[in-house]
């Protein structure tokens, strides 16, 4: 069984590999054929398409990273996530679905922190070779009002 | 001995009920004849009966969420709790008591995300039955002036 | 092996010490001949040295204890903190090297509630006497903007 603190210790570097502007590691965490997406709460309890990021494949979020690298916006500011404790809803010997909430702050470097994204992953996890991946991440937010201002990953 | 990552569980399944708008299962997180208290850090130190919300028993919780669904105040606005890790006061097979800190965002559905409470549960847990159960949830709110804004549970 | 959910009941008590204003307690946690800083993710990137506070021994971070409690700065505020997963970089039987992600909120006693500090921990622990200590705490804060009102210990 996958259990609580190997979901934990995944998440732990997931957050860290972003807030530390490691950002190439960012899709290693995912499988190859993975589900990504950012939604808000309200779109998801209305059944609408994701509403803000999309991405199906592995390759895509690599190509969104190189975007954002070419774009340089990651250097203006960065992100900290705090990530709660997994809310395990199923798991057996090689995957588990779990809902973790987050507070993701952003901070300008020289300027101002601010509270910018809440809201919680909706995760299914997959054991490959040895190794937690994510199969899908729905990053659902808690407010309509966060899509304008997303650069880096959640 | 109950356990730290049965408490973090638990908390987790706590905060992701009123997260996600299931306030009717909050009640049944508590025992039938609970405590649960809001008040600030100010008024726990000089030992002030609670100052915001108050309720000793199961019953009263129902009320309460039967109030708000009345009032119809829940959906114009949600929270999103990040709960950090217990600190174990005391343990055995079927007590403990703990204190958590947690942080509260409100997000108003079309508005403003703010980091709207702070604080620490202090808990005493009791497992019936097999199951764990909050006999006493006290939520010490570190600012004096959260109590006009509370709606939803914290 | 210093495991995962021994530093997360360290960092519990640690937070705890410092947001119940038990700030005597606080230098109980590190090593005799420890080294505690804080500084700024730009700095620390640079390879500066610390810019905001620097202690090399528990001495010092009693002065440090005392001379707030002679300011009586502590009284007007107080902080929240909010501790992620660390992420354990290495650990065997008496030592670990950890990363953790933390929120600091700080709340004006009769005023507003707001997120004052982000960044990551860059700890490395000890096992004295069968007792986790901290022998080098880096607090490494997201902005560069932070240090002016720091007052409380991170």
């Amino acid at each position: 069984m996958i259990d609580l603190l190997a979901l934990c210790a995944f998440n732990a570097a997931y957050a860290h590999a972003i807030d530390n502007d490691q950002l190439e590691k960012w899709p290693d965490f995912f499988t190859e054929d993975c589900l990504y997406r950012i939604t808000s709460a309200d779109n998801e309890r209305e059944g609408l398409p994701a509403g803000i990021v999309y991405a199906d494949s592995r390759a895509m979020l690599q190509d969104r990273i190189a975007a954002l690298r070419e774009a340089n916006i990651y250097e203006r500011q960065s992100y900290r996530h705090l990530l709660g404790m997994p809310l395990v809803i199923a798991s057996d010997s090689d995957t588990a679905t779990a809902c973790t909430p987050f507070m993701v702050a952003r901070i300008m470097l020289h300027g101002e922190t601010r509270l910018f994204a809440t809201g919680e992953y909706r995760d299914r996890f997959v054991r490959r070779e040895g190794q937690l991946l994510l199969a899908e991440r729905v990053a659902v937010c808690d407010s309509t009002v966060t899509d304008t201002l997303l650069a880096l990953p959640l």
